[in-house]
């Protein structure tokens, strides 16, 4: 069998499905209800397709350096990958020793589990991480996301630097919820003397380009430059680097719409507790919530039955709650009818 | 220090320059000198951006239907990645386990030596590769460009079947530039019964889509799924799902490029040889060329200063050549007055 152990051992991640069914309401992996900005239609049709004929700037000079600015750093602070996932499997290739673990919060982004399977390397959970502990665990690499998921719960930027501080190894910051909660923790990624705190950022949820498959991270620059030596050569097209531009540029818009998401999730956890609903306090696109009988499974199918799809995890510590992402008003005013 | 020992010590693969100078004469990347066909044009054209507000289709079922049928095989036999180097790295992960071998042609694309030191595993070139001594290398998956580059030649589809009937592990044939050449061994991959054969194709070269990043792959099934478990959850975006379909759809318009490639090809070639230059025979979109007096890094200077670029890559074996891409009539005239 010329597949290796480990790949035919391994469980591959479940993506959140993505029905081809139209008129559905999808708030079941965390996309923003609200369009790309304008600015993002402009970039594509004036896309000179001759440009196609010639590879992408492997090293994104100029949208490196508009991340730069934005968040108050130096380009060589700043790598981008083919989406978040693929900043994650280059961190876990470059700062993750065979025999060394992969560490999260417990439960987290699901996908981290087969992010360490991939690698080779053991992952293990921590509900409440402490570097002690981790150490203690050969963690080298703490993927810690803020706001969290699936629950949107949210951590004070001055824990997570704490955690850092006495931490050996890396801790990289999901931040792809942050534009939806009060604070981040890019600071601490793009200050000076800023050892092993790296922040990582997603155009799929803020900036609605779910599709276009770009993500970054800002650290100190000993850590990105090892980055850029794993990445594949040319790991972003030329199409993505132009359209992500595009929605940098453009600041006002999507803040305008991670506000009205604020919005409609304050009223809508409301309209759930209303209802007796037991709602972790979120500062994300989503909330992880328990209907009052525990049937989580059950309330799931019913939506699908009602075209309304949202995310169920089996398992121990979420089989109880539902996560739902936060659409526009009447998506969620539809999905109420049903509960 | 976090960053592992291995990235430490890695060399970076270096790609051919891409120089951001207008009016350069751009030989050195092997990218087509003709545009990509209209129905690409249209394709980015009518893209609704709205979609990218959604995760791409993470199996690319559109795009994965219409390369099986060109290919006269099935979707589960195809494997579709962001750029043929992330189909590489995917099965470097796939079909190597820790202490095996890759094992390519030599000297050949020198990304693959890269490929393996990320993988973290040896690699070892073979100048007339034979089954049983890659097996006794403990080679496990053999990477057989062809034509091969940097120097152009090709080998047939019956010595490439010969190798891979004896040879235990996986043989991906990279045939980036199997449009310009005479034959090809999509056959040995698309047929039943076969079980270790995988032909890598690319859109960069003769569909003229370098900067899209789209590769692709076609085995037997059982490989190609495995594939698929260690590939990033959404790793083609939806714009570059479109473009790509787009191209698929217009074979006439990739033909005609690749046929007008070939006849410069040839002309090419009896002009550099009525100059005294030894050129290897090329089945591909570009020539490995000794000038008389072996000043390859000499004359590769000269050009450069004319804002002419092609390749040249130091090393015992390669240092008396160029690699020069075939671009267009007037741009091989402009570059000929200056040898």
């Amino acid at each position: 069998m010329p597949i290796t152990k480990a790949v035919q051992k391994l469980e591959a991640y479940v993506p959140g499905e993505q029905p081809k069914i139209k008129g559905i309401v999808k708030l079941n992996t965390n996309e923003n209800p609200y369009p790309p900005s304008p600015r993002c239609a402009k970039a594509l049709a004036a896309f000179d397709l001759d440009r196609l004929r010639r590879y992408p700037d492997p090293v994104f000079a100029e949208l490196r350096k508009a991340l730069a600015v934005l968040n108050a750093t130096g380009p060589e602070n700043v790598f981008i990958g083919n989406g978040s996932d693929e900043v994650l499997a280059v961190a876990a290739k470059t700062f993750v020793e065979d025999g060394e673990k992969i560490g999260s919060l417990d439960p987290s982004y699901s996908l981290y589990k087969t992010l360490a399977d991939i690698r080779g390397v053991p992952w293990k959970g921590f509900p409440l991480p402490e570097a002690k502990a981790a150490e203690k665990e050969n963690v080298s690499l703490f993927l810690w996301t803020n706001p969290n998921a699936p629950t949107g719960e949210f951590v004070s930027k001055r824990k997570i630097s704490a955690f850092a501080g006495k931490f050996r190894g890396v801790v990289i910051v999901d931040e792809a919820y942050a534009d939806f909660a009060e604070e981040n923790c890019m600071e601490l990624a793009a200050r000076r003397g800023n050892r092993n705190v790296i922040v990582m950022r997603t155009f799929s949820k803020s900036y609605s380009l779910a599709g276009l498959r770009v993500g970054y991270c800002v650290g100190p620059a000993d850590l990105i430059g090892a980055m850029y030596k794993v990445k594949d050569s040319y790991n972003v097209d030329a199409v993505a680097q132009s359209v992500a531009l595009a929605a940098v540029k453009d600041q006002r818009w999507m803040r305008r719409n991670a506000a009205k998401i604020v919005k409609t999730r304050t009223w809508f956890v409301s309209e759930l507790e209303s209802r007796g609903w037991d709602v972790l306090p979120s500062q994300a696109n989503f909330v992880f919530a328990r209907p009052p009988a525990g049937n989580a499974a059950e309330i799931f199918e019913r939506l699908k039955k009602r075209r309304i799809f949202v995310r169920y995890f089996s398992g121990a510590k979420t089989a109880e709650r539902l996560r739902i992402t936060i659409g526009t008003d009447a998506e969620m005013k539809k999905l109420l009818k049903f509960i």
